[in-house]
């Protein structure tokens, strides 16, 4: 396919360099900044723009990465070409382009994506079309990158981008929170690790409820008492702390959960 | 060394299956239900015992790991044999052995064991001895079925226990909530398995805040509101993303965090 990239930032270079790597043409590369559109085009063969009124009609699609605020500014300024268009964003519905055009798509990567790491061909894509035909389209083209290929619609995908915060941000957090704790009392990051690797790696292949452990598992009400003593002076983490551990243990009630 | 185990659980039988291999003598296991303390010696040759009184004296250490609650009494039915004895919890001072011996220490696997998987040698031990020789020992003992060893006061074995809460039970309990918001809209949690993996791998090498993203890292206030509404009728839920966004937030806005 020949596909135009809107956008430089990671969403853009990620699937582009896949693009490439499959096999398909980069026609254009755009951003405002025409130093980061050279760099991503540069390393895809593709030309580098940071005018909109630049752009080359000879394009099958616009894959419009960019921040969601601008999404419905760069699809108006997209639309007279008369291309398919496709946002990248967990949290916009595809009614923000089908109000413009309609050949629309999303084509959602779901995955923390950092520039400088290999993207992995396990990474989920979640496809949406605004008909069938263009469903099956943007499946074949994910499929050419990707072994995770599902069809999600917007109502969907706006859940699943919410349980990604929960599933990836917010744990993040936490990391953070852990690692403040035993930097004050000069104890290494490193520490903890292998246990934060071994818990995600144990509900790729089980449900986490089933494998849920910790004093707010067992309902250990001593540990957790003194927890929230040593929490003594960060009553925001005490108030965090009380919070996920009645979730645990309400879990545990519900006899979901067991340990 | 020769080792007698107290306890039948998950962590006696990681460590116990970890000691063998090392080629450590697992003298006895005591479990006060005969069959887990049968099942555990059968395969690591050592003697089941289901009562404290049949505790054999030709051994060099008690490995005493049993509930946090029973680590008192099962340490003052040993003491009399004037024997080295290690706890293995993350919540206990070691005081709660010195008062019984002079001979104490801890043997502290940092990991969430479950029976069923193979301990892997990337999993850190923590150690504390009541004096240097021991501690001395008793790092070699980790050494022998470990790389990642290291000396850990009681003190700072405290915040360590309280940190990997935050690094690893409650992460998994975001996980559950993810998969029920997932579940609750016919979508699968495999979706989200790669995503996870992901944002623990990233920590191996990086610090926590340094790779944080999402909503909050961005301070996107529309996709924030956005998102609290969908949980309109979970009020917990809601609680628990306010207090994990304005932590992320602050974060950011302490110059620890970016994007």
């Amino acid at each position: 396919m020949r596909i135009s990239l809107i956008g430089s930032g990671n969403v853009a270079t990620h699937l582009g360099t896949a693009f490439k790597n499959a096999g398909h043409r980069l026609v254009q590369v755009y951003s405002r900044n025409i130093d980061n559109a050279v760099l991503l085009a540069y390393h895809i063969d593709a030309e580098p723009i940071d005018n909109l009124s630049a752009v080359n009609f000879e394009t099958d699609m616009f894959v419009i990465a960019v921040n969601d605020d601008a999404i419905a500014y760069v699809a108006q300024q997209l639309a007279p070409y008369n291309k398919l268009m496709v946002h990248t964003s967990g949290a916009t519905d595809i009614k923000v382009l089908l109000a413009l055009t309609l050949d629309a798509g999303v084509f959602y990567p779901l995955q923390t994506l950092s520039k400088n790491k290999e993207v992995a061909s396990a990474m989920p894509i979640c496809v949406e079309g605004s008909n069938e035909a263009i469903t099956l389209e943007l499946e074949q083209l994910a499929r050419s990158i990707s072994n995770h290929v599902f069809c999600v619609n917007s109502a969907q995908r706006r859940i699943l981008h919410l349980a990604a915060v929960f599933a990836c941000n917010f744990p993040n957090y936490l990391y953070t929170i852990a690692q403040r704790l035993l930097a004050q009392h000069d104890m290494a990051f490193e520490l903890l690790c292998p246990l934060i690797l071994e818990t995600a790696q144990k509900v790729q292949g089980r449900l986490p409820n089933e494998v849920q452990t910790g004093p707010a598992a067992r309902n250990d009400e001593n540990t957790m008492a003194a927890h929230l003593q040593m929490l003594g002076n960060e009553p925001q983490l005490q108030e965090l702390y009380r919070l996920l551990s009645q979730g645990i243990i309400k879990m545990d009630n519900a006899g979901q959960g067991h340990k």
